[in-house]
């Protein structure tokens, strides 16, 4: 996969030199290129914003670097043998940014990233890309952030650890939160390691019993504990085919009871345990 | 603030040197120490994880070095006449990061940072801590990173931007996206700034009107345009006391109703404009 990036702070991008993305890089799996927006700055103050149209506070980045610096990047990978570029804007008013986004892009050659700052990119950049390529925004959370660079590197993450061969362990993929798979949609409980007593706490019996099933039962139970607890959307949102006996009676005890269309809600009579 | 980060990643954590976390540390409103978990791995080859109790795939974080890392740098912290830590543990299995949390974060004058990597940190480890202090495990998003370090930037980089005296123009937090103010819980529409055309493309007459009642009415509309399209689940949780007469209007255009109890959701039967 081919991904470039375009910024006024390249050195905001060395993560990617690190860990699980800078691994992928150094085996060739990933070609990074990170581009300085100010190169292509048309004046010599190398300015890449101005005062917004209407007013009000903040200010616009302007539409003539980005589209300098888009058509040479393009232009570039396109002659390095690149294909099928995906623009990708992280702003706060894009789509959410989620897993299922992720295994998509991932499925992508070439991604194209342009992290804005100050209030955003002036809008004619994403209108005049979007006639030439996919152009996808996204927004990795509800809250606001000093620019898209932190964005960046969070979807490159994301997306780097599903390429194929990056992960060392394929199974790790499929236990993950948010990730299909038995778990899917649900908070993994605690995990444990050696030693069996620290500090005074040990570890739940049921993890040394060898016995597997019981352990897989205990570790949806408590999956279930903790997103009652901290998403119950999550629940609230799911199929209720994917749910057991086992996990409707555990789903019981936590006081969620099936609704008229057969999906889980709260029972606002029920007893937290 | 202080904020201590412990990873086995340091150079993960090179951009908090850089734009505006660089800038608040320069200034001298942010403290930050980045230690390196291996520091306090208990044997010569630096380990730091080990199988997770119960079987499966992965690998869980110590208790070892993570208690002997977090007592260090507490006591250096409280040495230093730090004081009222809170204990910020990003992982998918967290409450949401949410603009209201980085708020209530930014409120606190130290901040440790414990970012997991693989399976997660040994559950005894927050148990413990949680006796001590506050301990807040925070998910920024619904996907799955390779580690917390993306996650310390994300966190970071929101809460200062808060913090007194950082953001040049103190106004430009009221209209962000996600941020309590007019535009609290819409989505901002497009922006616009020099030339007035670009590439064939010019820019809504209303922001040249000068008349800024229409320009506000106009950029709310387009807020709640983008809104209704991509996250529709904000409108139907905003509280509808927040909608003028104008906001009803338009929901109205887009195919939106107030239900049983005021609030909003979509019409079935409307026809998309």
């Amino acid at each position: 996969m081919r991904i470039d990036v375009v910024t006024i702070f390249p050195e905001y991008l060395e993560p990617l030199n690190v860990s699980l993305v800078g691994k992928a890089r150094a085996a060739g799996t990933l070609d990074v290129h990170v581009h300085d927006l100010r190169g292509w700055a048309l004046d010599r103050h190398n300015t890449v914003d101005d005062t917004p149209y209407g007013g009000g506070p903040g200010m616009v980045m302007m539409t003539g670097p980005w589209g300098e610096a888009l058509d040479t990047t393009l232009a570039d990978g396109y002659e390095a043998g690149a294909a099928q570029p995906v623009l990708v804007v992280p702003t706060p008013s894009g789509r959410p940014f989620t897993q299922a986004l992720a295994v998509q892009l991932a499925q992508r050659p070439w991604l194209v990233f342009a992290p804005a700052r100050y209030e955003g990119i002036d809008s004619r950049v994403t209108a005049e890309y979007a006639t030439r390529l996919p152009v996808v925004e996204v927004s990795i959370g509800d809250y606001v952030l000093a620019g898209g660079e932190a964005a960046v590197l969070v979807v490159t993450e994301a997306v780097a650890r599903l390429l194929p061969g990056v992960l060392g362990n394929a199974r790790s993929h499929a236990d993950d939160s948010f990730a299909p798979g038995e778990m899917a949609d649900l908070l993994e409980g605690p995990v444990y390691t050696k030693p069996p007593r620290w500090r005074g706490r040990g570890i739940p019996d049921v993890l040394l019993s060898g016995h597997h099933g019981r352990i897989a039962r205990w570790r949806r139970d408590e999956a279930f504990r903790r997103t009652a607890a901290l998403r119950p959307d999550l629940i609230e949102r799911a199929d209720p085919a994917a749910f057991d006996k086992k996990d409707r009676e555990m789903l019981s005890i936590l006081g969620w009871q099936p609704g008229p269309d057969g999906r889980f809600g709260r029972n606002p009579d029920a007893v937290e345990e």
